[in-house]
């Protein structure tokens, strides 16, 4: 029997990568984005596509034709840096697009719910190295405190309605597909994107700080095994590495690939911005989420490759 | 020169008695409540009143022609029992209201905040007994989620902008003006109202639970406090008398003042509730923002004359 998902964010770099993934595993993939920052042309074509922000009223009405298996939550503001301007927007675009989509979840008596959630609910942290799930949350930002209200909300109705929620707290995705044309978001996929056009990579912020870079290919099988898992998954799992991979290491990175014509400048810093974090990967390896992680120079090298071919500079 | 204050929930139990302490202190008062729950009637008369809802994106041009020492933000959906049913509203009412504030408090450079949260956010602890405001919060309702994402906002915006933001973490407030006509929220004035009417209280929940009763002056005074302290108030306060009460005594003293026709009956439970929780008010205290606090038996011997009084009955 053919198996039905909802991805909303279909036309981001996450939700279209998922999608893909589930389409050749013979899903039938509903796909919800309201086009702000995703692109028509990465929605993949065997997705049935729905152009509606995820928190709007009509999604439920929408959607009363379908049935789902299971819902993967990927859409969202996903820049730290946009909600510090307009945080209605990023209450809205990350928190009450939860809550439509977890009623619309027992309405529809959908069974599995996973919310792409984000690393940066750790905030700042006295040791920011190896945060496990058990870790006490500290947000920082306003876009920190939406996904983490979010993973809340889901808890709540896991606990009530018997929903099997899961939040996937990525760390920092990168890799081929991300993209290049939205610099407020993305610390290896803005870099590329300088280094390929203005010859020139120009950093807000120091060249210590340092992220758990984690490849795409690995995030799709994290989504993909805990929309499968026949036994519950945790209801909070990292998708991280486990390694930090400073500033410094991924411009050098970049450097010896791609040729520049002036050195890397560091300036001034971003609002809400952490100085370094890695998570533990503990939980997503032993629960065999993912079979194994790709390390930053095999991964970034194929995002390098792949930026290069669609000759992006 | 006089003072101007905005106060949100100007039609509820709490914003009334506030608007009317600080009228006799000469502030100039303007007022805004969506009349859901409040009433009209409540309203001190020389308070200019706007009716609408806090999140509306109406409000600030509304309020374009004023300038403001200080907001304080008492506006809400006040039932953990209501946020069940519907999470969206109370995520509106709770939450984008309070971003919505904070944003106008920037443009008008208003310097003094004041957020009305609640000792929900605690939630479920191992130990509940004398809460300080460093306890790991473990929000347990929706309402309680919401209350918190609220308060991470304030302290946000406090570093951000310079805004001098405190969160009230108000306990279980009681006392004459509380609303007996709403049987979704306060558990004192809820049995009140049962015994008043019906003659018979009817628990939903155990006896033994308890709760620390704070009496609506003192939480007046706190309000008051901390908006004319000239030192920066701490971020976060509870608003609490260090003492618990259990649901039985509770009954027990409104069984001796009030004739009923009927035992007590317990029954059933309320979703989101907590078993009890008690908090500690140093920090209340030793900052001066109350002088000293009203026991238990005086203040609800003070409601229950009220309540009769007004022959609610």
């Amino acid at each position: 029997m053919q198996r039905h998902v909802l991805i909303t964010g279909v036309a981001g770099f996450i939700g279209a990568a998922v999608a893909k993934d589930l389409l050749k595993r013979n899903y039938k993939v509903v796909g919800v984005d309201n086009l702000s920052t995703g692109k028509l042309e990465n929605i993949p074509s065997d997705v049935e596509f729905i152009k509606l922000d995820v928190s709007s009223s009509h999604l439920k009405s929408l959607l009363a034709a379908y049935s789902f298996d299971g819902i993967l939550h990927i859409a969202g503001q996903s820049s730290a840096d946009v909600s510090y301007s307009d945080p209605i927007y990023d209450l809205n675009a990350n928190v009450t697009s939860t809550l439509n989509l977890l009623q619309i979840a027992i309405e529809k008596n959908i069974k599995k719910f996973i919310f792409a959630s984000s690393a940066t609910v750790y905030g700042e942290q006295e040791n920011p190295l190896l945060l496990s799930e058990e870790q006490t949350v500290n947000p920082v930002s306003f876009y920190a405190v939406g996904k983490l209200a979010s993973e809340r909300y889901l808890s709540l109705y896991s606990k009530e309605y018997g929903i099997n929620c899961t939040s996937l707290r990525l760390f920092n995705v990168y890799g081929p597909g991300q993209n290049l044309d939205n610099l407020n978001q993305g610390m290896a996929s803005i870099y590329l994107a300088q280094a390929l056009r203005q010859k020139q990579i120009l950093v807000k912020g120091s060249g210590d700080r340092f992220r758990d870079f984690v490849y795409i290919d690995d995030v799709v099988q994290a989504f993909v095994s805990v929309l499968e898992a026949n036994v519950k998954a945790k209801s909070i799992i990292n998708v991280c590495t486990g390694k930090g991979t400073t500033v410094n290491e991924v411009c050098t990175f970049i450097e010896n690939k791609v040729k520049l014509a002036k050195p890397t400048q560091f300036s001034g810093s971003t609002r809400g911005d952490i100085h370094g974090q890695t998570g533990d990967p503990t939980r997503l390896l032993e629960g065999s989420y993912v079979k194994s992680l790709t390390n930053f120079s095999d991964g970034m090298l194929k995002m390098i490759e792949w930026a290069q071919e669609r000759q992006i500079n």
